[in-house]
């Protein structure tokens, strides 16, 4: 107590300080701001401090002042979200798991990995090709984004279409619960059905449930062979289309990524990938494993380029990687993350384009096309704190066009804040309340990460 | 009303009838008994009546019934379940979903179905080949198990070692809650992520949160070419052995089944499959698509026999699913379901082995070896009303074994009433508070499926 005239809130971070091991809470203003956000323009509230988490006894304490005080905690990993969901909120403790990067275990006999949240998604995944496995989750922003946070967005990526999203690749958690107490759930087996799901309630809850602060992951033995192809098309619905007769001849492709026009244009602007005029479109896909799955997909559409070296596919599958990047250096970003069944994707492509002439906005779209799953980014002005009406309209428009088609709002962004006025239109009146329920069992206090996700 | 004298059981079931359409409530006691019960021993409690439902406007109009008259209702499918989940309870409405079987669709281009409860889970693999699909769940009992029934103790089966589990099939539910309030979680996309997953939380939840009335399941494309291998060992050791080479040499098999002495005994003595007197234990194992893998999978062990022609390959496995039914003509069985780490499983396989001895009792044990999941099946004197002492004694051993490895109590059958005096010792204190909690969001009359599972 250095102060003993200190305001209520100086004494409230003073016994957080006091709870944990030396250098664990930043309270510096600017620095605090730094940690306040995700990649969404979403204007953050002003949080109390930053707590960095070294190992769960902290996350424990943590939460056991918070619940006693009744601090929201708003947890963190890289900051890669694109929700809205890690944004703070105002008198909250941001809670960094970034600094919990150990793996605690990787056995390759049981293609297991046990983790902490912030190891980096590829940096696990360079560790299990060590022992010819791969951990196969890879969302676009692998190279930053952490597992913890994979997990509180039940993460995709582009292998997904082959392996599924990240609750596929879970096994069972360690969690700090919002009163400090520790669950473990699930198990080191791939089957079991001894209670209930709660690993697949926490995969996805965007933080709201518990703080989770270990994962057993499953790990998948890496292919051997991949080939990796190129098409480009004069227009948007014709990918869409061969997308569609991919699948129809039987090919189980491990990525199927398209580019429309905007997003090419935006890469060959940064990066001069020597874009024809006459492209509208560019569908880049691998296959792996078996020969038969890769002649049935380059028979199925016209492809250009083959990758004959695995530096040509590493080059190939870089540009989609970039994508996003290049798109922020339009303008600030809007990424968009709707989800149609397959069958519908034409659909839903043209739901985009339609809803972007009619409110003169311009959006930029890749799409995880194996999965129907669809990311328009709307592109709008540096300067403005927000997207504008015309966005938001062309937005709403989008949304219930997925709806429509039997799709969802968010195939692996998460909700967030951002979506959160929709999500109602999504899951109804039952299911809202059923989540209501389901928050006051796990955080009775409505301490974590409050106003987001449900 | 037919006789104003009656006594208020009577009255209560009179209401039920008048609620529903006719011909859909039984009450004849013997009638009743035989829907009492599932696969196991366990003694029924004594049912009101059987409803049958035929729509899902039946099962909204047994919930309303039994949640304004506080009555138990047990959900039941085929009954082939094998911990009790089924089993009824005294004065319980017994609510059969067996006959709500219809397809209502199949999308070959989005590869899913939309099933009700009753489908028989081999039809709906059939109705799926039929597009060069398959629906790849299939427990043992597949040719009489109900959907319903599977998605409620999340069945497993042959396949799942690559396919995984029911609920790696599942998309979305359309489930009626205790209040008869119709809940739709889930989507038709593979991805998604808007809300908790209640979807994961229904599948293995054994009827205790609401009743499933339509699933719409994910669809696999049914593999092209499949090699089938069996393989007799001298040592069941040996044969666990065998299983771990085959994984560690990159083969990612199908199927991969073992079945120790006792087992091909009881299958011999019934079928004369020819069982050498120095076989103490058969693998039998699939692969698909890739010939590499086939290779492998030949290559780790010392196969004597290679199916040539599906007739063949279906006559080996086929010995595989006829091992549950051989053993039961050997007396009463109690099936467990443990499942480890797959690395784990030949400690598994001789801990069963050192139970059996050291209490005297007789078990036959197969397992889903790939997997890791052991059915150990105890045998007893049929003329007993329950599993004598020594059989729990060296049942409790294997399941103290299979969690101290790293395992669970049960790989796919559910805890049902069989299991429950275990179950603490695998989700602890936290957890089970955390079950009771959500339980109490979803049934908090407790009405559903009382007292079994959680």
């Amino acid at each position: 107590m250095k102060d003993h005239n200190a305001d209520p809130v100086t004494d409230l971070v003073t016994g957080l300080v006091a709870a944990l091991p030396e250098g664990r809470v930043l309270t510096d203003p600017d620095v605090t701001e730094s940690y306040a956000r995700d990649r969404t323009f979403v204007p953050p509230g002003k949080a109390l401090g930053v707590v960095l988490a070294q190992s769960r006894d902290d996350v424990v304490a943590t939460l056991r002042w918070a619940s006693e005080h009744r601090v929201p905690v708003v947890p963190r990993g890289a900051g890669s979200g694109l929700a809205g969901g890690a944004t703070a909120v105002d008198g909250c403790v941001i809670l960094s798991l970034a600094r919990m990067t150990r793996i605690r275990e990787l056995s390759p006999a049981d293609e297991i990995a046990v983790v902490e949240p912030g190891v980096i998604t590829a940096d696990l995944d360079r560790a299990a090709r060590e022992h010819g496995l791969m951990y196969a989750p890879d969302p676009s922003s692998y190279e930053i984004s952490t597992i913890g946070g994979n997990l509180a967005t039940n993460a995709g990526g582009l292998r997904c279409v082959k392996y599924g999203v990240t609750r596929d690749s879970t096994l069972g958690l360690e969690v700090v619960l919002a009163d400090g107490r520790v669950l473990d759930t699930g198990r080191r087996t791939v089957k079991g059905v001894t209670g209930y799901d709660l690993t697949g309630l926490f995969v996805g809850s965007e933080g709201t449930l518990g703080v989770i602060t270990a994962a057993t992951l499953r790990l998948r033995r890496a292919p051997v062979q991949v080939a990796t192809v190129a098409a480009e098309f004069t227009s948007l619905r014709d990918a869409a289309s061969a997308v569609s007769a991919i699948i129809a001849a039987g090919c189980r492709p491990s990525m199927l990524e398209l580019m429309d026009r905007t997003t090419l244009e935006a890469i060959d602007a940064w990066k001069n990938i020597g874009l024809e005029p006459a492209t509208r479109a560019m569908l880049i896909a691998q296959a792996e494993g078996s020969p038969d799955e890769m002649a049935a997909l380059c028979d199925s559409a016209s492809f250009v380029a083959e990758a004959s070296t695995p530096e040509e596919a590493a080059e190939l599958v870089g540009v989609r990687r970039l994508a996003y990047e290049a798109k922020e250096r339009l303008g600030q970003c809007l990424v968009e993350d709707v989800c149609v069944p397959r069958s519908r994707l034409p659909e839903m492509i043209s739901a985009v384009e339609e809803a972007a002439k009619r409110h003169g906005v311009t959006i930029a779209t890749v799409a995880h096309a194996g999965d129907g799953n669809l990311h328009p980014v709307f592109i709008f002005d540096r300067g403005l704190a927000e997207p504008p009406p015309e966005v938001w309209a062309a937005a709403d428009e989008i949304f219930r066009g997925a709806l429509d088609l039997g799709g969802t709002l968010t195939g692996e962004h998460g909700v967030g804040l951002i979506k959160r006025r929709w999500l109602g239109l999504e899951i109804g009146p039952v299911a809202a309340e059923l989540h209501l329920g389901i928050k006051q069992v796990f955080d009775p206090l409505n301490i974590l990460n409050p106003g987001k996700a449900i």
